[in-house]
């Protein structure tokens, strides 16, 4: 992806899902759309910076679609692709590992 | 985990399986021990010191154990604990999604 060479499937993978925010805004979005201001309230830790680069990347990647709603006041809303939502069985083995891990 | 705050589940697992390093030492030694030497050889871009630095994070975390042999000439074994293995299962759905997505 974007010219990178990797080691493997899991190798790309981990590039869309590996970072933190990365893979907590796919986590997010499993519900449905969210605005960017929904997103900063559930990530608290995250700044307005971090957030949008990250956003950015994942639209890039073709994991997320960015709708902009031309209204006004601005609306703009995040949502999974259809590659993005195949991504989610990783991520509901990741919780049930999650939930195991953190009561042991 | 050692005193981080985590957002949820998903957070908690990325946290061990999101690094690129951490997550390929994870699935390099899905079909069981390996040496140092192994690993490098088979991650080819990792240096030893990124090498030895996620092999150590990885046994802090419970995911991997360290054997030394204590032979002549030295010998040490990386493996996965059964936390460890269990993680083998995310790393699957992340077989699966990076080759029907390099394919796409």
């Amino acid at each position: 992806m974007n010219g990178a060479i990797y080691y493997c499937p899991v190798d790309l993978t981990l590039s869309v899902v590996g970072g933190r925010w990365q893979g907590l805004i796919v986590w997010a979005l499993r519900g449905g759309p969210k605005r960017f201001s929904e997103l900063k309230r559930e990530l608290v830790a995250v700044n307005d910076k971090m957030l949008s680069q990250t956003l950015k990347l994942l639209v890039e990647q073709g994991i997320v679609t960015r709708t902009d709603f031309q209204s006004v006041p601005p609306k703009v809303e995040y949502n999974l692709t259809e590659n993005g939502r195949q991504l989610l069985v990783i991520f509901e083995k990741m919780e049930a590992w999650g939930t195991h891990y953190s009561e042991a």
